[in-house]
């Protein structure tokens, strides 16, 4: 069960109000790296943990980014909160309010117009959060390693947002919650590397044949040669014959189809036929008039 | 540039049409874990990556994820072949089709009326493909991290694949595509650890003060601490005063409004105030009714 | 700040396993009405909020959504606790873990393959939860209404679900998440209600001559005329033409362009006219072929 | 069935071209709270009517509605209409251009270099209108509270609108549409309560012993009672062991899973069991180099 | 402006409820290829179109969509009214409710559940509209090849729906509204030929050493020539060096970036590097365990 | 299988740094329109194509557009470049990088904050691409109509952002893109075409009494009549009441149901009828407030 304090995890002292500085934060409240995908990511794979530790420590870091979400959700609030009763009250001249509201770039004329100066649940472009951002599957030592990218991106779009802060109260708040992303991550790795063993995830051993091989794709230009490829550990493939096929069949695809099926493919077949004979007068050349800007004729 | 040739990296040999089986497969291509994914990640990495051997094993892995979306949409297609034919030609009782189309479970009927049999960019429940499944964020100790948890998690869902295809020929390719996402695993950690440092990702470094802190946020079950809070390497703050204000300050929120602004907001409160003391008759009250089955009279 | 403490708001006893009772579960939990759009609504709206009686009640409210958000993730996890195992493990005929995986109706499959039988943030269709489903606009008079609403609409499904579910440990904790829409309900009401006047939401009033006047739109089938648009208090116009141009106006659309815009709208409007006095071969004709199953020659 | 008249309901007259003026009118065109909203809001509601006059009311104000979503598409083009022809015949100075694209302000960019100067379909942001806005559930005494609450949305949306716009034809016409809000309300109203009883909504009626009880979830600021939890009328609950297991039982979650099911579940539980007891390298520390800018050694 | 008349264009008569079937019929409701689809298409088509023989065609046509969305949307509500009061009412056993929605097969237990058995704005798969479906782009010459399109598309799965429905009263409506894609089709053709020219659409000529040319980028297989490739009409280019660089130059990707921006990117690519020459052991390497089940040590 | 190589199909040589640029060439990187778009509805239509011809042609040209999604992408990534750099670096002023990221105009802070200066697969505005995009069916005559407009707005597109772009070496690309769009049509133009007949597209004819019908459904301003509504080829039917149930019924719809299921269904029906004699007492009366700022008292 959820206990809410009305004091925060972080104290935030914003120095003026700065609409379109409060957009962007909203990168960390309603974007794909931000808090609430945090927190929603944590508490969905407590929900389903059987293992004691990592429920409790999911449960912890969850409710902690919940907090964060709360301190990031009120920088916003705080830098909005001037231009909210303008535009509430109407007042001022309605060139003014526009000019305002249009001037202060990037979007931030949709938190106003739309979202009153709230915090809308939105990244800086004005996207609806959605939960395609978390990708939790429901296995830890695939989660774990989610997590630590998760926390990895958020450490860094914290450190983008701190770069462009002038608010010294802002900044301030933005280094504790860049700095919790840092501990975060680390204990998700003790927890990642206590389990034994965790690579590959999950249960199935790959095909000895394929694991160890590094198909050089791209090819054409600078090729460099690393620990990622390089030949005392993989075995490189770079013909181009070789990628192909690689189980010793034709590459193809194909499939037993009963005859009445076949049958029916093959009416299909017919009927829809691009026939590779014919010379066809086309929509495109009816189109191109008296004096066409096209060609191909 | 890239060059396509016919031949599939991998030979797909399917036993026979099975729709449930092709709309589970679907996961894979169209699905937040699966191979458009993943080739779309790793290629908007490289685009914008300057480290030549970095980009060269993004273009390497992004081309070959290509080459499984493609082995992975010809399982589809092979499992949906025969009965493909049978709506689009029409000659069954419409009763027989309609069972066939509503019997095969799952959602696989999205993929014969909307799709007509084919390979649609949705996940096994015709949720269509999104960007928001890529979280590319340019920056590649971030990036790194991403791509070595993707493809845990892509491992993870053939693991599932497999346990549940009795299809022998489906099988047998899925071994190998699961096998490929160890092997890409692989490579993406020996990139990211031949940049040294790599933790915490990016520049700044955290504060120090809140670093090593671990805040147990969940309490009231069985507390098991491991390496991830144990007090050997980490301060625990376990009191819930202590976990507020951590910065020292009262954990309030504010901003310096101009006053003007502070006038508006005024005047936007007073006009809108609940009034604490009002007894207000409400719509919920009008609505109970002469025998009200609700209660807070 | 958020706390947490593990025992849950409700104790959830589930009979036995039943993913396919869990997927209809999901609708509450990451669905369009489910906990966390409430949730989320009442916290995003307590963060903009300044009237601190209104404030304190959104984050009690907010908060308390949070545990149900909890109380009805468990009971989907403990619905799918037996079917998680199954897959992971691998240990059963793949025929079998298919038929299980495919049998068990509605979207169930989803959560199995991709989320590993966890709780996954969508609804029973495996749609990802969106912000697009939380309707805050930042104006109490406006949000206390869709609070109001969404709280009956939580209500309706929560009973629609306690119709279906057999399991008697389910319906019970269903039923106190049922009650407690309906007593926060009744709080948003005189919150609402609390503000005097309240209505018409903010704070210009309507143009008078169109407030009372309603347009009959709908005809041709039984006209039912009840207080929403009875003569006694309402102005009916069911003239089609009156119902034009309202404003005495005629009816059209109209812009003062510059000479330059002008001149550039006409060249546009020469370049691409359809020309009523053509008689074009068209696309389609050339389609028909030799025998033409369609018309119009 | 639907028939259209070229005249509007409310004439457009618009003094001169503005490409971010219109690109904020969007938000009531294909907006969350625009008149696409409401009238497929309303449309789908009544044609899963059965009451005679619900449906007709419905059927009127939806088609009101479409006529609206006409109204304003048509200021959005006439506002749109000098930068139409501007891009589409490129006869100025690609500088010239580009400049004025990027700064009229705000989104409208999108409108012009997508969508050609049209009406797209698209929020002030540019985020395509979903039907995820559209939160009809097929129960009345709901329905008619979420078309409420919508109505006070669209008003003060409208409200704004007019509050930013100097243009007076565009003003007025805003009012107009503003006030039809406020007409349309009054109606869903006196539906809604020509329904006795409607509250609560549906059919069951709440669990007695917790349709009072209001839950203090957020302590530690001000505590403000009111109407909506004073003791009078409710029983607050504020002790937090009391808020715990509500039901009297341990606030835990069971489920009886069979024999075969427990044994997978601790098969799995052992392969996956993050050890507590260990004390792992991991992947971070690799990272932090000879000189880590981390810590946590 | 748009009126209403409660006759539907055409009169629907439904043998017996039959939710699975209401479920497939959502395709052309609220599915890409639906009524909803083509009804906004052409509407806002319509608006932002100045040619007065177009503008009266689209809103005609856009009206009747309109007047056909009202046909598909009756046929799925009575589909589905048998089905509707059984869930409300609740007055069977949970057991018979939850067999009845589950085994409908599809995803009909979604209309039911969440929609209550009324018409929701989805397509078959509960995947909610959206305006990313709508293709319009505000020039003549593509949006009514877009419009052919679309009206191909939706002949198509308005016969596939044909093909599966026992029902008569619901085929013959289906026969109608599939028709009536078909006779539209012919307008729009009618419509973009007589444009002239309307190839290229646009403006622009395209670039003549470009126009006529096929690179043959697929190869390995079988290689069909027909009209859209053949050596009469194209040059066609399947030398692979041939097809890169087709300007001539080298290939590559320059940009002249500033003295200022190269010493930071270099800064950046220090800090950044993977480095080649290392040999790091990774977090892979670590997780092997002491009986590792991948490889690469 | 695809093989790439590092040479791009077109050199790309940009003058100078410019994120307001790279934002509005995503449209066609992550656009509706863009490249991706092109790229996976190709080659989705190949995996599912049994015909030689259209399989090697769609192949064929999906491998070019993934080729021109390099080429787009490389623009916006050269055009990035210098921004990228300057907030990863952080070396300047915050305010400074704050003006830099705003002041660009659009939404190129987006790209910046959240992607790094990447390349995201997002439209100009940050929406993220969605395969509700792709309107491919699985049917040729359908398929290659949806092909010939898809590549008809994106060469629109690509001529609007060549008409804005001031750089050389941008536009010069951006050209071949354009031509290429041109050369792609003209192919699908004769494979559609080598398919007699081909309209109306599918297998089941039309129902002839209504192909040839034009319903005249928008009326009372200029009607203009052209080649796709004159007599000589339709019969247009003008009078309203014969526009109405076209097959002589009464344009009803009706269902037979079963004599539990009326039961049920007139039990809801009571349960909540809205009493059209009823004279309630609204919330919104409750609401005017003792100075009523509304009406309909």
């Amino acid at each position: 069960m959820f206990a809410h304090n009305k004091r925060l995890q972080y104290t935030v002292r914003v120095s003026e109000s700065n609409p379109g500085l409060a957009n962007l934060m909203l990168e960390q409240f309603g974007g794909p790296q931000g808090e609430l995908a945090a927190a929603l990511r944590y508490f969905t794979q407590a929900l389903a943990e059987d293992d004691p530790g990592r429920k409790d420590m999911l449960l912890d870091i969850a409710t902690e980014e919940l907090s964060h979400l709360e301190v990031i959700g009120n920088i916003v609030a705080m830098l909005n909160k001037g231009a909210k009763g303008r535009l509430a009250e109407g007042v001022d001249q309605e060139a003014d309010i526009y000019r305002s509201i249009t001037g202060a770039g990037n979007d931030s004329h949709l938190t106003q117009v739309l979202y009153g100066g709230g915090t809308p649940l939105t990244n800086s472009a004005g996207v609806p959060w959605t939960a395609a951002y978390v990708d939790t599957i429901g296995e830890p030592t695939a989660d774990l390693r989610s997590n630590i990218a998760a926390e990895a991106r958020a450490k860094i779009v914290y450190e983008r947002l701190i770069n462009l802060t002038p608010d010294p109260g802002v900044k301030e708040a933005l280094g504790f919650l860049m700095t919790r992303e840092i501990a975060h991550q680390m204990s998700f790795e003790k927890a990642l590397y206590a389990i034994q063993p965790n690579f590959p995830p999950g249960k199935l051993a790959g095909r000895p044949e394929f694991t160890n091989v590094y198909y050089n794709m791209s090819q054409g230009g600078p090729e460099v040669r690393g620990p990622w490829n390089d030949d005392s550990k993989w075995e490189v493939v770079s013909d181009r014959l070789q990628q192909q096929g690689v189980d010793g069949g034709d590459g193809s695809a194909s499939v037993q189809v009963s005859s009445d099926e076949e049958a029916l493919l093959n009416q299909m077949a017919a009927r829809t036929m691009s026939d590779p004979d014919a010379d066809p007068l086309t929509g495109a050349e009816l189109g191109m008039g008296p004096t066409p800007n096209g060609s191909a004729h």
